[in-house]
């Protein structure tokens, strides 16, 4: 199913040639994450449903494509100098993980709230954590003003050609496995893993519906795309703190609106059942975030009987200790 | 890294022959579970480790491998007839998803005391259960009784050649994937499990040493492997309820005997603290008798350093309000 014709359009700022080319960078150093399926899965939604395990990637989620991508890039200065990035949690994991396996030192300004997890996993990988507080301070502000200072790389989590290319591998190695779907369900903070899905989905699985699925409380993304104006949220509260992003971007927002066919929300105690649902009959470990389009799914906020079905698990970063007493 | 030779020794039960005939009967039916590595599990053992994810088989344990591959062996009269059962969980699940697929109906003896999460799985897969009580009855007997009565087939939980052979096929898979590993760690309840991936193991890696885990306190397997004389435990108490089998059986030993280097033990609160660290880094649920290699692996009960250490998290089925309590 793959096409020769690298799927550029003049105005939008990633291509499919791009995914390729991550996808080759990536080989041996992402892990080729699992597909799992599930009778009971299919049984509840008449569907066929195939579920790429991103929370089973390097750094428990699918951030350390983008990551990786993005500084294997760089050019051999600027991979001398380093990096910045800012991040709720799985990007800065990512850009610390990576940063590890290619030398790269890394420094990484996280919310003071971020889940203790992340952060010791992110100290973990030998990145240093400059702690911002998530209601009084720019995060992206304290970043562009540390890598002016320091004179190091700014890794944006999601608004880069290299890291929507990075993202975008997720689906090219699902559609490997599964040949074409019906329908893609993505979850969707700024955009970098949905619109690299749906560039990988145009290509491969031909006719496809890729949706975005967003938090209610977050809805930057649905409401821009419905309006096909820019818009944004401020510090929504969600426990899908991947997706508290406030806006999609200059980058990912044409490409939601050339590539992607809806975008749908689910409310906080829908993720949490959906979680509940993914541990106890997959047997795997789901963060909120990365529940969000197994959520879509199973809340049945679409329809898709009779269909074949892709759904992306992004992330399994999730603070257990907390989410075992929320359920 | 296969032989030609079927590796069959005149006085023991199971052949590697067995083992691929099970393997080609399973393609197609079991899932082919993936195999997680870590980063992080091999910097904290020093040794290359490879989990094999049997939590992520059909109904959420290695058990469909050996009862599928038992039953599909069945002459068309048995199957015909039906079977039935007796097993604390995952056997039970696997009986009746196996009975689904085939067209056998199954009935499954049961203790009254079973975590629900199993009962309602057995009985979602169409099977019809018969709980007894676990400190008062003999459920071998009950199952015995009730196979006479009706004039079905008893499928027997781990002492029997298909059983011990469609088990062998998870370190099949896993050596196709790996190829020779030094050490394999296997979860140890009658020893199932342990034989058939041990007869897989000398053949695929030969030179590995195969050892088994079981709980503290229910060490059978490991008394009757270092006396030499088969030794019995009565309702151990340990929240491995996989585990609980009261000794190994008259055709496991003799294989425990000629195949299984070692044979090591575990306490409670090792396989607590293990599949604790297994949710949060690897993001996968393992039931308590699933991480029983992973714990002796974890828990530094023996030197793997520098090694290639293959582990079967052989279940998925944790009652996971009750062990959310727990921790």
């Amino acid at each position: 199913m793959k096409s020769d014709d690298d799927g550029r359009t003049p105005s939008l700022a990633v291509s499919y040639a791009d995914v390729q080319a991550a996808a080759r960078l990536l080989e041996g150093k992402a892990h080729r994450t699992p597909v799992l399926t599930s009778r009971t899965v299919d049984g509840r939604t008449g569907a066929r449903v195939f579920f790429k395990c991103e929370n089973l990637q390097r750094g428990g989620a699918f951030k350390f494509r983008g990551a990786y991508n993005a500084m294997a890039n760089l050019g051999a200065d600027e991979k001398l100098r380093g990096v910045v990035a800012y991040s709720s949690g799985n990007h800065a994991q990512a850009v610390a993980l990576a940063g590890s396996m290619l030398g790269i030192s890394a420094t990484i300004v996280m919310p003071s709230d971020a889940p203790q997890v992340k952060v010791d996993a992110t100290r973990g990988y030998g990145a240093e954590v400059v702690p911002y507080d998530r209601a009084r301070d720019d995060r992206a502000a304290i970043a562009a003003k540390l890598a002016h200072e320091r004179g190091v790389t700014l890794i944006p989590p999601f608004d880069h050609q290299h890291i929507v290319a990075g993202q975008g591998t997720a689906a090219y190695e699902l559609f490997e496995e599964t040949g074409p779907l019906d329908v893609l369900l993505v979850p969707c903070g700024g955009g970098g893993l949905l619109t690299g899905c749906a560039i990988a989905a145009a290509v491969l699985s031909p006719g496809i519906r890729t949706i975005g699925v967003e938090p209610a409380a977050g809805d930057d993304v649905r409401r821009s795309f419905h309006s096909g104006v820019i818009q944004s949220v401020h510090n929504p509260d969600t426990i899908a703190d991947g997706a508290r992003t406030s806006a999609p971007g200059a980058i990912t927002f044409p490409l939601i609106m050339h590539y992607v066919a809806d975008v749908l929300t689910v409310d906080d105690s829908e993720l949490l059942r959906t979680m509940w649902y993914l541990w106890e009959r997959l047997k795997i470990i789901v963060e909120p975030t990365g529940a969000l389009g197994a959520a879509a799914l199973l809340e049945n906020k679409l329809d898709v009987r009779g269909g074949r079905v892709g759904v992306i698990l992004s992330g399994g970063n999730a603070d257990l200790k907390h989410l075992a007493r929320l359920l």
